[in-house]
């Protein structure tokens, strides 16, 4: 083995959007008052937040984006309780490295099977524990109720990331971040700009599309239409209780179809997702729609696709421009960074005019 | 949802004393010679320490609880090894928090079955590892003896944080932590003030009760009477080989109880815990006797509890003046931080006059 | 309990050479170069050095072992991604605790089955989340070929730390360090200084021979003779197809033997392991070859063993001179804070002269 075989290169063509964050952060003015407000406060659901939070948030994100290296110590001296009690590297870490970047320590609970619950403790008794010991939680579970039963007896703010099928909000937020990042035009209404959206998957069932379709209703006249697409078998399930009306009543135009290659000419953003989170195992839905580099997508069309992928997406369209999720999952540390800096009431140190 | 649902309050009135922490450091004197020594100490057993070192760490403790954020860098470059190989999420994030609030790193291992120990490896040369990896070490282990089989190899200090059913000495030095910021006045002699103080549960079985009672015989003027509070079952087991005659011949007065109800309306103190190790299980005692909000406690009485609990302790205690276990498991960070600071000789970075 | 039976003294008498690394500092002349060079360069192989970069490193590390004190923060704002598929506490606290003394952060993935790869997630796609969230990544794993999977989609440095039965080059490194700093004139062919090995093992399974047999093959000169010593089960599978010949081609002399107490009095250094890996478990080899305090060892012969240790070593030779396995051990931390620093682009912050 000689050293050419072991080189690698640190840079890469810019297929996927990396040089786009600037682009956004000029885009919105800054207002630094919406993000002093999210100290004391849970991050519960996709719909908590209003659509100047959402900018404040998303600039925020781009500018750390734009040059971290001038955000490594706002955290210092804060400790974060990343307790994973349904396992995940990808979301765990992803979390974990935002508050390391930003100069915080971290205590990991990775195994629910570890812990005093596995003896029969009650998740506010462990809320009261977390209290003492940390600045932030990070919750997953594979139980809805969890971050409901913590979140009373808590004194410090906790972050859902991802209670069974219910909510995923940061996934949802990173979601809308990678979309503005592409498109900065979509912020402002007075562009006229606006976009129509697929959705590959089954709102009712899956824990990213519920938020994410939340936090797009924010922005109802960015998005022209949402196609969600769906398998025949998935029709009678496709929405919740109250879902789509709830949507639609925020301003969202719905509409389903099960004819996948017929919708992609039209659409502007695709976003896919197989796998639907129930209790501690997982269910794969429309196992019939695939993307790959013959699918019939626009010329300037984006993927978005929360990950881990499977066989519905094809790593033919890695190396395509029509790659937005690789920018996504990056995004996602930059957004989660300016979340928390948030939460733990240290905005006053990345916000420019305090 | 709305943004009230998610906002919570970080204060919370005093109902469990978290005020009281600067009365007790008043009502001690400082002399950091005690600490000092600490340096070069394994921490193995409740009776390793005088009432004066005892009463240094625990003014210590009560200046770090009073203002926790001056003491973030004494660790600065010093590496905890959190060995857990009996798991406990509270035992741990408890060191774990008080070692990063001081400014320090950490390396976790989590699960016994990951180690060179499920492979056969001896002890001794887990310890030698350890000795070049950190500069500390918290142990856990089902096993009685696995912290005396690593002690003769290491070169670094370690703290048992529970060896089978034989000790959890930090667990006993924040009981002790808790009840004299409760009562100051118990501290000095002079005062001439005592307790009467209430053990539910089995001294010969329970790691808790076991270091706790060592640590309540160094101070006997404090405490006028223990009564142990047990089920008939365990009448013939309730202490080990001479473990009553020591705890006498220091100075303390036991009596034994099988009537809950009776003792409870004499009691200042009442310490509960129905959980006892043994190996990789427990067992729960005096299943019969629980303690809720209408249970005859003194008017002033405060409960003890090591955590987590079970149904021995009802939730409708939580939010009266009888709860200080939130207290004791709040102030074991401190008290740790205060001893984990002078066994690894940074004793001289936080005590005032050197 | 009393004070003295938990006390210890932090220093040992130097039996096993922890003196040892000022004398290497000053036999070789630095040249930051080398170092410099290491930066974008995945770690796989022991035959990816040249003899003047593996002279760098066991200079480095020699001048961080010497003073590691003054060596706290050249990775701040680092993130160590410590990724071991296969669990292994002794390396993966060896890596961790040289990346937290240099003053970095670190995530920790210690159980395959926690992550997206058990769900079928391929490990370009792991790699490519690796690029977002840290630095560096540390890699153990069963499978030989998860590594070069990694590599083709990561854009930052990783280090193979045992792929398999293939190679462990961080090992072989730490084995070279140790044995120039027992004899530092080995170094220069001009001393004309060279040692007869003997190791005790299966090249063609053991993957800490094999990259140790390739990291020796770098310096023919130091080395007069290998007995590769194993027993007669093993002969026809000792070395892989051109194995041998390769290392021959490089100027080793290689000798078998099945005889160890024949071979031990002519020896100057014994490397051995009994421990071969296959996929999830591990034979052991040579179980008949023991070394103890009873065996025809040269007065001067030191001993090596990557560790953990099984019986083929007892631990009667902890405390005589020909123990350099302990200290071999220690060296290895810092043998990769040398390798580490230079790897993220930070061997500027180590090098004397820039």
């Amino acid at each position: 083995m000689n050293v050419n075989d072991v080189s690698f290169e640190r840079e890469r063509p810019d297929v996927y959007g990396d040089a786009h964050p600037k682009a956004l952060l000029r885009a919105i003015q800054e207002d630094g008052d919406y993000l002093v407000q999210l100290a004391n406060q849970h991050i519960v659901s996709g719909d908590q937040f209003n659509q100047e939070t959402m900018k404040q948030l998303f600039r925020l994100a781009a500018k750390i984006e734009s040059n971290p290296k001038r955000f490594s110590s706002p955290l210092q001296n804060k400790i974060l309780i990343s307790a994973f009690y349904e396992p995940s590297t990808r979301t765990r870490l992803s979390f974990e490295s935002a508050w390391h970047r930003l100069g915080g320590d971290i205590m990991s609970i990775t195994d629910r099977s570890t812990t005093g619950i596995a003896k029969g403790e009650c998740l506010a008794d462990v809320a009261e524990m977390f209290n003492n010991y940390g600045d932030c939680v990070v919750l997953r579970d594979t139980q809805e109720s969890s971050l409901f039963e913590m979140m009373d007896a808590l004194r410090i703010p906790i972050i859902n990331a991802g209670n069974g099928v219910d909510e995923h909000p940061t996934q949802a937020l990173s979601d809308m971040y990678a979309i503005f990042k592409w498109c900065p035009e979509l912020i402002d209404p007075a562009n006229n700009t606006s976009i129509k959206l697929g959705i590959i998957g089954v709102p009712n069932k899956m824990r990213t599309v519920r938020s994410f379709l939340k936090c797009l209703s924010v922005f109802p006249h960015a998005v022209s239409e949402v196609v969600v697409i769906h398998d025949s078998a998935s029709e009678t399930e496709l929405f919740g209780p109250g879902q789509r009306e709830e949507l639609e009543s925020r301003g969202l135009k719905i509409t389903t179809s099960t004819d996948l290659d017929a919708c992609l000419p039209t659409l502007d953003v695709v976003y896919i997702n197989a796998i639907s989170w129930e209790g501690d195992t997982f269910n794969t839905y429309g196992s019939k729609f695939h993307l790959n580099a013959q699918s019939p997508l626009k010329e300037n069309a984006i993927i978005l696709h929360p990950l881990a992928r499977g066989e519905e997406l094809a790593t033919d369209l890695d190396h395509t421009a029509h790659n937005w999720y690789f920018s996504q999952a990056r995004g996602a540390v930059f957004l989660r960074m300016a979340l928390l800096t948030c939460m733990v009431e240290r905005a006053e140190r990345v916000i420019d005019v305090v």
